[in-house]
C-alpha cells in the first residue's frame, strides 16, 4: 500500500471517521507546511510518554511533574467521602465543567455491552476493585455515584459494576447511588417517555 | 380564490403544515370516496358541539353524557391532594400514559412567551385562579405540580403561574413543586449540559 | 369510537400524518371559531363536486365553467407536438412553474411499484392509451416525454409505460424521451454517483 | 499549553473537526499501541516527501518511481483531445470511479469565492495557463470540460476560469464545455428547482 492510502488507514482508526473523510484529512495535511507536519508528527510520537494514567482515577493527564496522581486526585481539598464512576475521560471533564461535584472520580475506560461474556475485559475491573478497597481502608468513603449513560449499555455497565462492588462493600455502610433521572434541558412534556416522567415526578421539588 | 386553493388555505391553518403539504392534502382528499369526504366534513362541523371543555381541568373531552367534568376530574378515586398544571391537552395525555400520576390536572391552554405584555391572555388565568380557590376551600389540596417544558418559554410560564398563585396560597400550606430534572432516557454524560448535571447530582438516589 | 378519536383517524388518512400529529390537528381545530369549522367542513364536502378531472390530462381542476378541459388542455396556443407524462398533479404544477415547457400533459395518478402484479391498476392505463390514440389520430404528436422520479419506482413506471405505449406507437414516428440526467442544482462533484456523472458527461454543453 | 491540548489543536486543523471531536481523537490515540503511534507519526512526517505533485494535472500522487507525472497523466492511451478541470483531488477520483471519462485532468486546488479580490491566489492560475498553453502547442486539445459544483461558488469559479482561458484560446478551435445539468439520481419531479427542470428538458433523450 502506498503513502496516501496508508495514512488514510491510520486516520480511519480515529473514532467516527470513514474512508472518505480520512482521505480528506490526508489531502488537507498535504497542504500544510513542513513545520506543521513535523510538530504534529512529534506530538503523536511522544503523546503516550508525556501522558500518564492517574494511579487513582485512571484518567489520562499531562505529567508536568513526578506525581503519579492527576490534578483532581492530588487535590486534598476535595470531598473524600464520595467517588463518581464514569465511562470515559470526556464524561469526567463534562462533570467538572458543571462545577456541581467536588468529590473524586474513577474512569472505567469503557462500557459493558449487553450479553458480553467477558465484562471484566471491557472496563478497568481490577483497578476499580483495588482503588475502592484502598478508599474503604482510609475510612472516609460513604458513597459511590454511578454516572453512566441512560441507555441499555449504560444500564448493563451499572449492573456489572454493582455486582463487582457488592461483595467488597459488605459490612460497610457505603451507599451506591446513580445520577437522578428527570426532564433534561430542552425536554417537552408531550414528547417525554414514561420512564422519564416517572422519575421526574419522583424527583419533583 | 377557487376551491383547491381555498381548501389549501384551511389546511395551512393546521399546526406545522406548509403550503406544499397543504396542497398534497387537498389532492389526497380528491382521491377519497364521497363517503369518506362526507363523514370527514360532518365530523369537523360538529366537533365543537360534541366536545366539551371540562369545568375543572379545562381539557377537551367527548361528552357522552350530561356531566360537565371529564373522565379524570369525575373520578372520585384519584388523589385529591395534588393538582398538576400542564400547557396543553397532549401533555396531560402523555402524563396519563406513564401511569405514574394519580392526582388531578389543570390545562393552561398555552404558554407565556418571554416579554409578553399580556400574559393573562395567553393562558387560562381566570379559570386557574377560580379552580385553585375552589380546591383550597375543599381543604384537600396540598401540592401544585408545574409540569412545563424545560426551556425559556416553559420557565417563563412557570414564573408567571407562580406570581399568580402566590397571593392565593398565602396562609395556606400548599406547596408548589416542579417536575424533577436530571438525565432523560437516552442522555449521555458527555453531552449533558451543566444545568442538567447539577440536577442529576442533586436528585441522585 | 368518540369524536376526538374518530376525527383523529380521518386526519391520519392524509399523506405523511401520524397519530400524534393527527391528534394535534384535532385540538387545533377545537380552538378555531365556529365560522372557520363551518367553512372548512363545507369545502371538504363539496370539493369533489367543484373539482373536475380534466378529460385530456386527468389532472384535477377548478371547474368554473362547463368546459371538460383544464386551463392547460384548453389552451390552443400550446405546442401540440409534445406531451409530458407525470406521476401526479404537483409534479405538473412544478414543471409549469419552471416555464420551461409549453406542450401538453398526462397525469398517471401514481407509480408502478417494483414487482407489482397489476400495474394497470396503479396508473391510469386505459385513459393513457385512449388519450395517446386520440393524439395520434390528430396527427400532431411527435414526442412523449416521460418525467418520472430518478429512482427504482420511477424507472419501473417508465418501463411499464413504455411497454404499454410501444404497440400503439408502431408505424408512427413518435419518439419517447425521458428528462435529461446530470448535475442538479447543489450537486458537488465529490459526492455525485457514477450514474449521474456518466449522464452529466454525455450531456455536457 | 500541554500535550493533550496541543495535540487537540492539531486535530482541529483537519477539515470538519471541532474541539470536542479533536479531543476524542487524542484520547483514542492514547489507547493505541506504541507501534501504531510510531507508524502514524512517521507517515505524517514523511507524507509530503513521499508524495509528489503531478507536473501536468497538479494532483498529489505516490511517487513510486522517478516520473514527474501521475499514473493518469503518464498514461499515453488516454484521450488527448480533452482535459477536465476539477476543484480538488477527490473530485478527480470520483470522476475516475465512474469510468465514464478517459481524457486528462487539471486540479485547480480550490474554488473562487464570490467577490474574491485575488482569485488568482485561490486556484492554480499560473499552472493552469502554463499547462493549457503546452497542450495547445501539442495540437491535440479540442475541448476543456469544467467540472465544478453546481452552486454559487462553483459558478463563480467557472466564470473566473473562462475569463483566464479565453485570451489563450483565441484563434484556436478549442471548446469550453461544462458538465450537463439535469435530474440526479434520487431526484423527484415535485421537488426539483426550475433551473434543473429547464436543463433536464433541454437534455432529454
Amino acid at each position: 500500500m502506498q503513502s496516501i492510502e496508508k495514512l488514510t488507514e491510520y486516520f480511519r482508526a480515529l473514532p467516527g471517521i470513514g474512508p472518505r473523510q480520512a482521505k480528506r484529512f490526508v489531502y488537507a495535511l498535504l497542504l500544510e507546511s513542513e513545520e506543521f507536519l513535523n510538530e504534529f508528527s512529534d506530538l503523536i510520537k511522544v503523546i503516550k510518554k508525556q501522558i500518564k494514567v492517574c494511579e487513582n482515577c485512571r484518567r489520562f493527564f499531562n505529567s508536568a511533574n513526578a506525581s503519579p496522581l492527576c490534578r483532581i486526585c492530588g487535590d486534598k481539598n476535595r470531598e473524600a467521602s464520595v467517588i463518581m464512576l464514569v465511562e470515559k475521560d470526556i464524561d469526567l471533564e463534562n462533570i467538572e465543567k458543571s462545577r456541581a461535584y467536588n468529590g473524586y472520580y474513577f474512569v472505567l475506560g469503557g462500557t459493558v455491552p449487553i450479553l458480553e461474556k467477558n465484562p471484566e475485559s471491557k472496563v478497568r475491573t481490577r483497578e476499580l476493585i483495588y482503588y475502592i478497597k484502598r478508599l474503604l481502608e482510609s475510612g472516609h468513603l460513604k458513597e459511590i455515584i454511578l454516572a453512566f449513560a441512560v441507555n441499555a449499555e449504560g444500564e448493563n455497565t451499572s449492573e456489572y459494576v454493582q455486582s463487582i462492588l457488592r461483595p467488597i462493600l459488605e459490612n460497610n455502610s457505603v451507599k451506591i447511588s446513580t445520577l437522578g433521572r428527570g426532564l433534561s434541558t430542552g425536554s417537552e412534556v408531550e414528547y417525554t417517555d414514561s420512564e422519564t416522567i416517572k422519575s421526574a415526578l419522583k424527583n419533583r421539588s
